[in-house]
């Protein structure tokens, strides 16, 4: 997507070869800078710290990763040791062990010699297959914006509302939740995107807001707390968020706070639908509250938060008495009831099992 | 309730007698500051600029500012200056109408030289009956707590979550949803509270916090996204709240965000109590979505957070891209199938009209 009207990815090889490159995260909205990568450690770091996150970009920025450990140990202790130092970044978007096993399984039959260049070429082909995950569900989401788009009356947006950051900066491109609202975006649809800025770490107020801006999009912020009296107020006529890991019973694992508007939508008859390319679906898992590892986060990040000062500068600040302890778990499961529907690369189905295996019978 | 050790209402009449004193709120929980109202202009704004808040709070300020501005000007005029002019601070909480009615019906039979000292009294009146009421609220909610209590293992705590603030800083003292939670603390009953930060104002981490940390209670901060995950893993024993205004059958409004919680409460076979002195009863009102009135607040809440930097000073950012827009609706309504009961001065009551009717059989 566009970065100040110029194409960018999310991650990309570095133009002299030797590393790769990645938008840091953690400096937007008030900064676009962007980092190098050109060991394992800094991949790890990379992932843990959230310089990249979202689930197909953990999985994405894993595969690289790959590469730049064997490139430092092509052994296969090295292998090994470089599947688990990145398997325990993060514990719990299922792209993060999707993306590894599958260099792993790649890399491991070959000589050590050739293991680097192997993983090289996989990381390339997941980054792109990414983009086309994402643009397939792009194009399997916008005939439910246009079916409501048809029902309102003319030049009246629709209004969707999303959760915390599916969009392009969580994948390589384009987005999970995000490709079907800048699918309707170009095709000329009226929208307007409700975004929850997405506490604690305000994914939404400074990664989604930012990306609809920059595409054109319009959308209005709200706290985390405002959905639900939207929906009461039939201000909502679709919610759409992405997923960390997806069930193969269709629970939904998802950025904390997710289950809080699926109950909101079932209550006000308002339809919930969830991006989830196919590496995002755990065909192991069944149900999702008791089986999905839920990472609980540093309570500093509930305690502060970071933005701009009048002057322009980038400050953080504590907002908690000092002395008051914070919890802050990142995830919480959506059950399948609460679904809609799955909107996957092969089409839109119901978040159970039965459909989920019409769409992928191999699995 | 204590202030660093020392008992502290929300308002009191100056020592000088010549005008009224309130905590600051706008400056917890960095900083513990008082202001001094010596106008009606004064009262007007510190309600409106939410350095009082809190529903019962605000009606106690109300009668305050009517006290102040009877001082100014008690003709029938002035009366009716005053009682518009406080009436249009905030739009949602219904104490604010009910304490500045019985202001109004007191001094208008009087001559007018008598009417300001007729006012005084009243609002004196008044916040000791505020603090009567939350004591019995205590009383009233006191045994709920302690029945879950008794069905834990020894020294396990209850774990209570609150949203927002209807603590001693929302009324004169004691509280409102916290008087049942310091009656059982103060009772010896192991607790814990889990605290929604409560954006956009975050009154739960600056207030709440600050309140059960002055008087010893365990607590964590959680973002407001977390009580769900919370409760679908039992860590939640019983939700309250307060309410801005119940409407005569049970529904309830109150902070921006208390429907999703009552929503997961209601998912998770959570009890959901609602702390109701009688004032926030609007007996004219059925349906609450339909007929309370929602205060639109400044975008600016929601982009703006204040804390503290690394060096102790208070410090105000921007969290959104220069750029995007953000809404603020500052309440929401819960309607009464999702409350298991009203705690009111009078006892609990399930939230329906029949009820509280029973309970109130005078109105």
């Amino acid at each position: 997507m566009n970065v100040h009207g110029r194409p960018t990815r999310t991650i990309w090889p570095s133009s002299d070869g030797a590393a790769v490159e990645i938008i840091d995260q953690t400096r937007l909205p008030h900064e676009f800078a962007t980092a190098r990568l050109a060991t394992l450690a800094d991949a790890a770091h990379a992932i843990r710290a959230m310089l990249v996150r979202g689930a197909p970009l953990i999985g994405a920025a894993a595969a690289w990763g790959m590469w730049l450990a064997l490139r430092e140990d092509a052994s296969d202790a090295g292998l090994a040791r470089a599947h688990a130092t990145l398997l325990a970044t993060r514990p719990t978007a299922v792209n993060l062990r999707w993306a590894l096993d599958r260099v792993r399984a790649a890399a491991a039959p070959l000589a050590p010699g050739t293991r680097a260049a192997a993983a090289r070429t996989l990381a390339i082909d997941i980054c792109d297959e990414d983009v086309a995950l994402n643009r397939a569900i792009g194009a399997a989401g916008l005939p439910l914006i246009r079916a409501i788009a048809t029902r309102k009356p003319a030049g009246q947006p629709v209004n969707l509302l999303t959760h915390c950051n599916a969009g392009w900066l969580a994948t390589v491109d384009v987005g999970t939740a995000t490709a079907p609202i800048y699918a309707a975006h170009d095709a000329g649809i009226p929208l307007h995107v409700w975004v929850d800025e997405t506490r604690p770490r305000n994914q939404g107020a400074s990664l989604t807001a930012w990306e609809l801006l920059n595409h054109g999009v319009p959308h209005t912020v709200i706290s985390d707390n405002a959905g639900g009296h939207l929906m009461q107020h039939g201000h909502v006529d679709l919610v759409i968020v992405g997923t960390d890991r997806t069930t193969a019973h269709g629970d939904v694992c998802n950025k904390i706070g997710t289950y809080l508007k699926a109950l909101a939508a079932h209550d006000n008859g308002v339809p919930f639908y969830v991006a989830a390319p196919s590496p995002s679906i755990d065909w192991t898992l069944r149900d999702g509250r008791r089986e999905i590892p839920i990472e609980e986060r540093a309570a500093r990040e509930v305690s502060h938060v970071s933005g701009r000062l009048a002057d322009g500068t980038v400050a953080t600040i504590d907002i908690l008495p000092a002395g008051s302890a914070a919890a802050n778990p990142a995830f919480d499961v959506t059950p399948a009831r609460l679904v809609t529907g799955l909107v996957t690369e092969r089409g839109v189905c119901a978040a159970n099992a039965k459909s989920l295996k019409t769409l992928f019978p191999e699995k």
